[in-house]
């Protein structure tokens, strides 16, 4: 070996032995984020934004280096490169998005899984991470099902069956109860092997069907549809409901809805319920969608990823009334469980759901082992269900439920702070966290209702140029964040969409300040002449409507 | 608001805001680990093994705990009941698993990538961690493809377009590439609106066909039968092509089964290459199935979730000819980039592929955007991305080439040491750096081709026990660690499947002395009174035998 190869052979032990001093970049760094990471990422994350196409330029070299940097070298490019230019997600005044701020010992944990480096696909790479991961998946079973004590004694830790499936988030887990709902009702029969086995197509052939179809409300999360085309189901057949003024799925057009397929012989694959639905927040009636699957016989999903921790609250609990009769639900831990990114589950009401994606091989997964990989979508996997019972146990029931309670609190008062403020409109009222709203000066909030169709429609549309702008520029400022969406508001419900302001309130760093002064930043965003301009087009709009028109 | 309420409100902030002191038990965990995480992990982790059903009992209440935990006493369960036992994967002598050491770096900067909590579904929430995804990505391509510079100058950044995707593992790779090629198959046509939308029932009569396969070899990993289910193709349609006396796809076999399908009137939709099988880590003649799949015109797919690093090695690199003709690749972070568990890729040779599954939704993934959840199977995911940047960039090319080298090295250097133990027979010898043997005594290799079948199947079965009682002792032990499989061995070629030790040979730190030990220790096992039971009946079957079969 030369001495060149030698060194480096050195050298590449090195990094795999000698930690990084304390006193080094890294090191520093990760004394920092340990001793206060909030305080870290203030520093670091440099609030007024590059363009992205500008910070492009520092990501754009395709070719793998050759020779190997210092990591001192590498971590000043990740501070000033990568850190700088990353989203301040933890901030309280960042209430746009569904992540939030993080418990502090969410950071040391996660470096212990880390540094274990278990793959919960089988008990041969995690062990204990196992029943661990089980223990998890039956606490949030109980959490939904409220089971006796007996049934969790019996299944938890049962080889051949499974509670939920862990995952890396809500659009595995909703997939994964999709995928399970379309095996079971395809289940081998007579000289029919099972769709697992034959497919779809000699599925439907076998149950003599010509599509197969999910209902859902308009307000479904995207992956539902993502799920239909990966299942062979087809985009086309996730049907979109129509939902009431509340957000809410309406019932009657359910029924109407799922009378059409039969007349097109389209099975019911599943009724979704939503739990809390993405941009509005709202809560599907549950009871009554549960009540309706039994009817008609099929698989009733509810997906609520964001909605679930709603359990914790013995306030709001009612809210999801009827959950508990759900075949399957979807909770994400890395949104209401204040778990870091990537952590989802899915459980199942019966144990013996999942057996229809069973699978073994060879060298793992064998029949009989308690190998988790059996009924997972995914294969090797972190042990990240450690941070969900970290959470579970250091917070406790009570204390989600305060994070929980907390929330629709805070959504409340936001909810009248836009009410009271001359400049905004409250679009959709919270029912959990989560409220949208627009910019709609009281005067023109007054003229409104009173403007013929095709006029409310372009005034609409002006409107929906401010919230963008103002959206954009607040993003840009990066002192406070809202997202933006579009929907049909029940006011204006001319079948038009209208761009709003979204709002999440789940970070418990949020006060009542924070958010007067988010509105604040948007009444001096629109303060701005290229606003103002907007502003003018509509009232010229409005003085050269007819008469008739604009009274 | 009641006194209770309230110290229970301040405790909830304090969770966020004040961080573990360094003298705490977390916070001395922590330390522990920055420190020297190999002495932390050999420190805490308890050798000796408990049965799993012992374990359970630690993990077995379902309900949530009602109130909150003192961080210290459940970073005590933590160490004691979680840690203690789980599986050392960073030990030199495991050498059974596909995860090994992790390099120091990747601990800090876990830490900083938790500490942001970035989602990469979308621009929003990730910022910088959006280009430097698809820079790591475009790295991979460039690795695999060896495109020119003006290539990725155009599409690394490009809106519209991917160069693959990142995802938590390689089952969800493979599934998104079989996912790509479904869906461009049957793309829109006409008045078909293509299988995303109408699902693959109307599909496959809009092609007139019967079913759609995927033709890999009987060495597939599991996650292609998961796909094909998935999918909604049916694992009927995984065809599992017989391997060569090298483990690699037998053409003949291949392009017969080709023939059966068209008779069948079934369309090939991907052939499948697999670069390292999980089993045998043996490479497929991937040149000539490209040659094959252009010719009969269906997508070609290489798995190369194990082996994709090889292509590092300027000396080994030529093994993997062809895969640069192939029209997705997967490749792991999480086995021989050396990254945290939970990290993956598939790569496209067009950045139109991806295409095929493209979705958008009103808040997020809007048309034109750079947000990645655009085309990848999952939704929300963290920045996992920054390890595998941070690996390439510290690492370099010629680190990981040294890696590479070095494990192929090593693996062929343990093939000799089985080779010349009288106690152990080599099965499959490495091509990369995985190896399969078995316990087979000299003397009785030397018998064994002289056996008629029948008495062949009986010595043969037991062996297989040996092999699994000495597996399953060295494991609990707790000392060394090589898995088992079961495989159809070249030499032993009736047919039947004979159970191996299996052997992977990618940490750095594991050397010739370490190897010579676990030999050792299986040798140590096998003189126990009940592994020499087994062999005494083989004796007995030998010589009870009759003399035309025993010679």
């Amino acid at each position: 070996m030369t001495e060149i190869a030698l060194a480096s052979l050195q050298n590449l032990y090195r990094i795999f032995t000698v930690p990084e001093a304390p006193d080094s970049t890294l090191g520093a760094i990760d004394q920092a984020i340990s001793e206060n990471v909030e305080d870290f990422l203030h520093k670091h994350i440099v609030a007024l934004e590059r363009s992205l196409e500008e910070i492009e330029k520092d990501f754009s070299f395709a070719a793998i280096p050759e020779e190997p940097t210092f990591v001192s070298e590498y971590t000043e490019f990740v501070k000033q490169k990568l850190v700088a230019q990353s989203v301040h997600t933890a901030a309280p005044g960042f209430v746009g998005h569904m992540t939030s701020a993080l418990p502090y010992f969410m950071l040391p944990l996660s470096r212990i899984m880390t540094a274990l480096n278990q793959n919960l696909v089988k008990v041969e790479t995690s062990k204990a991470f196992t029943p661990l991961e089980r223990q998890v998946l039956a606490m949030l079973h109980r959490l939904i099902y409220l089971r006796e004590d007996k049934f969790y004694d019996q299944w938890i830790h049962d080889s051949e069956h499974a509670l939920g499936a862990f995952c890396s988030g809500g659009t595995i887990a909703n997939t994964t109860a999709l995928w399970a709902a379309r095996n079971r009702l395809f289940q081998p029969e007579g000289d029919f092997r099972g769709i697992a086995e034959e497919g779809l197509f000699k599925a439907y052939q076998h149950l003599k069907c010509e599509g197969l179809a999910v209902l859902v409300s308009r307000r479904a999360h995207y992956s539902l549809k993502k799920a239909t085309d990966l299942l062979g189901l087809g985009r086309d057949n996730l049907i979109l409901v129509d939902t009431d003024l509340d957000n809410r799925i309406d019932l009657i057009s359910l029924k109407e809805q799922y009378r059409e397929l039969l007349k097109r012989n389209i099975r019911p694959l599943a009724l979704v319920g939503i739990a809390g639905t993405t941009e509005t927040g709202h809560v599907d009636p549950l009871d009554k969608m549960a009540d309706f699957a039994a009817e008609i016989g099929c698989h009733f999903h509810v997906d609520a990823a964001w909605g679930g921790p709603t359990l914790f609250s013995d306030t709001h609990r009612h809210l999801l009334r009827g959950i508990e009769r759900a075949d399957s639900v979807t909770i994400d831990a890395h949104k209401q469980l204040y778990v870091p990114m990537g952590a989802g589950m899915v459980l199942f009401k019966s144990p013996d759901t999942l057996s229809a994606i069973e699978h073994h091989a060879n060298y793992i997964l064998r029949h009989g082992s308690k190998d988790l990989g059996s009924h997972t979508l995914e294969g090797s996997r972190p042990g990240k269900a450690l941070l969900v019972h970290a959470g579970l146990s250091i917070i406790g029931r009570k204390g989600y439920e305060l994070l929980i309670d907390l929330g629709i609190e805070r959504a409340r008062k936001f909810a009248e702070l836009i009410d009271q403020h001359p400049n905004f409109e409250l679009i959709t009222k919270p029912e959990l966290n989560i409220l949208t709203y627009r910019f709609n000066p009281d005067w023109l909030q007054d003229l409104l209702p009173r403007l013929d169709p095709a006029l409310l429609n372009q005034v609409n549309q002006l409107l929906d140029q401010i919230v963008q702008e103002v959206q954009k520029r607040q993003r840009e400022a990066g002192k406070t964040f809202v997202s933006r969406t579009r929907l049909r508001a029940a006011k204006y419900d001319n079948g038009q969409q209208i761009t709003v302001f979204r709002s999440v309130l789940a970070n418990p760093l949020t006060t009542e300040k924070i958010l007067s002064e988010v509105l604040q930043e948007q009444c001096d965003i629109v303060r701005d002449t290229e606003v103002q301009r907007l502003l003018e087009q509509i009232k010229t709009l409005l003085k050269n409507a007819k008469p008739a028109a604009a009274i």
